[in-house]
C-alpha cells in the first residue's frame, strides 16, 4: 500500500508539472507575439517613411531637370541619399527582420494543391536549406532526365524493332508528370521564401507540366506501320532528351553560382549579386549559344510536330497541342536569356559605377 | 542646397533606424529561441517520467495480478494514477507546448512533392483553419465528384449514341487525378498538424490516386461495337459515381461532428470526442448500412472489371489493374468501417465508466 501511493504522489507531481510547463509556454507564445507584432509596426513605419523619402527625392530631382536654374539637390548628395536609402531597404528585407513581416501572398498554384498552409519558413538558416535541397534535387533528376528517353529511343531502334511498346514509355511519362509537378511546387515554395527565381521559369515548367499530362493521354499505336504512326511520340522524346542537356548545364551554372556565392560568405544581398555576375562570367558565355541552339531544335521539334498534324495522318489533337507548346516555350526562352543577358551586363556597368565612388567615399557614409 | 541636406539626414537617420530595428528582430528571436529550446527540454525530460511512471505502474499491476497475495496496488488508486499520466500527457500534447516540441516527421509523400519544407503550423488557430478548410474543399468538390460521372454517363446514352468520346472523358480524369493528388498532400498536411486521420484514409486515396493515372492511359476505343469496347471505361465511371455518393455522405457525417464540436466549446480533448460520439451516434447508424452498401458495390464493380479483362476482348493491363485496386479498396474499407465500429463503443463504455468515477471522486482529484 505505501507503494501505490508513492505512485499516485508521483502521479500527482507529474501532473503538476505539466500544468506548470503548459503556462509556461503560453506565456511565452503570447509574450513573443506581442514583441513580434510591436517590431513588425516598427517595420511597416520605417518601411513607409522610406517610401516616402524616396518619393520627395524622386520629385526633387525631377523639378531640377525641369527648372534647370540650380534650386534643388546637388546629384552627388542626391546619389548619396539614394545609397542610404536602398542600404536601409537591404537590411530590412535581407535581415532577420524579413522573417517578422507579413509573409508574400502564396499563389493560385500552392493554394490550389495544399490548401491555406503556410509554407515559408522563418528562420534564415531553414530557408537556405530549402534553396540547397531544391538544387540537389535538381542535380539528382538530371541525368535521369537524360537517361529515361535515350533509353527508349535506343531501345526502339535496337530491341524493338522501331516500335515502341506502350507501357514503358507511358510509366516515362508518368514520371515526367511527377517530376514537373514537384519542381513546379518546390520552386512556388522557394518564392515565398524570397527566392527572386524567374517567373518563366516557373511558366516554362506549368507548360512541361502540362505537356506530360496531355501526353499520357496520346495513344501509342501499335503494327503496322509503327514508324509512321509513332512520329509524334518519337519527337516528344528527342524534345525530353533536349531538355536534359539543358537542365544539365545549368544545373552547372548554378551550383557554380552557389560556390562563388559561400565564397564570399553571406554578406549583404548586393555583394552576393556582385559576386554571382563576376564569378562565371566565362561560363555564361559559354552557355548562352548552347542554350540558343538548344531553344532552337526546341521551335524545330515543335513545328515538325505541327506539320506531322497537319500534313501527316496522324491528326490527333494531343500533337498540335505539344506542338503550340513546344514553340511558345521556345520563344519564352529565347526572350528570358536575352532579358537575363541584357539586364546582367546592365547590372554589371551600374555596380562598377556604385564600386568607384564607394572607394571614392568611404568613411563619410554614415553622417 | 538645404533641402538636399534635409534630406541627407532624414535618410542616415532611417538607415540607422533600420540597423536598430534589425538589432531589435536578431535579440527578440535568438533570445526566442533560447527559451523555446528550454522549455522544450523540460518537455522532453517530462515525458520520460510519465513514461517511466506508466511502465512501473503497469510492472506493479501484473506482478500483482500473477501473485494475488495483496502485495502491490489498491486497483483503485492504480486507475486514480492512470487517469492523472492520462491528464498529464494531454496537457501536453494538445496545449501550447506541443508547438514546442519537435514536429512529427513529414512522411515521405510530403517529402517527395514539396522537400525539406515545414508544413506544420505554431498556432493552434492555424491549425484549425487549416481542418476548416480542408472540410469545405471536400464540401465543394463532392458535388462535382457526383455532378461530372454522372454528366457523361447521361450525355453517353442520350446525345452520344452508347459511344464515349475521348476528350471528355480524359478531362474528367485529368479533373479526378488532381483532385485525389490535393486531398492526399492535405491529409498528409493534416497529420503533420497533429490530426488523427486514419491512416487507411490516406491510403485509400493513395489508390484512388493510382487509379485516376492509370486511367489517363486508357484507350478508349470508338466505333464499332463502342458499347462492347467502352465497357471498362463504364464501370470506372459508375465507380466514381458511388464514391460521390459515399463522400458526400460522410462530409454530412464530418460537418455535424464539427458542429458538436464547436457547441461544446474547444475544451479538453476527452471531451470533444465525447461530444463527437454523443452528437451525431444515430447519424451514425444511418451512415453505416449506407457505406456497407456502397462497399459491396465497390467490390462488384471490381470484380466486373476483372470478368471484362479475362473473358472478353478487352484484356489490357489498365482494366486488370484497376479491377484488383478496386477490390482492394474495397476490402480496406470494410475493415477500416468495422475497426471504426467497434472502437467507438468500447471507447464509450471506458468513458462511461470514468465519467461515473469522476462525479463520484470530484474535488480531490489534485491532491
Amino acid at each position: 500500500m505505501v507503494e501505490s501511493h508513492a505512485l499516485l504522489e508521483e502521479a500527482a507531481r507529474l501532473a503538476e508539472a505539466a500544468r506548470e510547463l503548459q503556462e509556461a509556454a503560453a506565456i511565452l507564445i503570447s509574450r513573443t507575439r506581442n514583441e513580434e507584432q510591436s517590431l513588425r509596426q516598427r517595420a511597416v513605419a520605417l518601411e513607409s517613411d522610406l517610401r516616402r523619402l524616396q518619393l520627395s527625392l524622386d520629385s526633387t530631382v525631377r523639378k531640377k531637370g525641369e527648372n534647370a536654374t540650380g534650386v534643388g539637390v546637388d546629384p552627388k548628395i542626391a546619389e548619396k541619399v539614394d545609397e542610404e536609402l536602398c542600404r536601409a531597404r537591404c537590411v530590412i528585407n535581407d535581415g532577420d527582420v524579413a522573417s517578422l513581416l507579413l509573409s508574400k501572398t502564396h499563389g493560385r498554384f500552392l493554394k490550389m494543391f495544399l490548401g491555406p498552409v503556410n509554407v515559408r519558413a522563418t528562420r534564415k538558416e531553414v530557408q537556405l536549406k530549402v534553396k540547397e535541397e531544391y538544387n540537389s534535387y535538381r542535380d539528382r533528376t538530371a541525368f535521369l532526365f537524360l537517361l529515361f528517353p535515350s533509353t527508349l529511343l535506343l531501345l526502339r531502334s535496337w530491341v524493338w524493332d522501331g516500335c515502341l511498346p506502350a507501357l514503358p514509355v507511358q510509366l516515362y511519362q508518368v514520371w515526367l508528370l511527377y517530376l514537373y509537378t514537384t519542381l513546379v511546387l518546390r520552386e512556388n515554395i522557394l518564392r515565398v521564401n524570397g527566392s527572386d527565381i524567374r517567373p518563366w521559369w516557373i511558366c516554362h515548367h506549368y507548360c512541361a507540366m502540362l505537356m506530360a499530362l496531355i501526353s499520357l493521354t496520346w495513344e501509342i499505336k501499335q503494327q503496322p506501320d509503327c514508324a509512321y504512326k509513332q512520329r509524334g511520340v518519337q519527337l516528344f522524346l528527342m524534345w525530353a532528351m533536349m531538355q536534359g542537356v539543358a537542365m544539365l548545364l545549368q544545373n552547372r551554372y548554378q551550383r557554380q553560382r552557389l560556390y562563388t556565392r559561400i565564397a564570399l560568405g553571406k554578406a549583404k544581398r548586393m555583394d552576393v549579386v556582385w559576386g554571382e555576375t563576376a564569378g562565371v562570367e566565362g561560363q555564361l558565355w559559354l552557355l548562352c549559344p548552347i542554350l540558343f541552339i538548344l531553344q532552337g531544335f526546341e521551335a524545330y521539334v515543335g513545328l515538325l510536330q505541327l506539320r506531322t498534324a497537319f500534313v501527316g495522318v496522324i491528326c490527333e489533337w494531343q500533337v498540335i497541342v505539344c506542338g503550340i507548346l513546344l514553340v511558345l516555350m521556345a520563344i519564352g526562352n529565347f526572350a528570358n536569356t536575352m532579358q537575363t543577358l541584357t539586364a546582367k551586363s546592365r547590372f554589371k556597368a551600374k555596380m562598377k559605377r556604385t564600386r568607384s565612388k564607394q572607394d571614392f567615399d568611404s568613411g563619410s557614409s554614415t553622417n
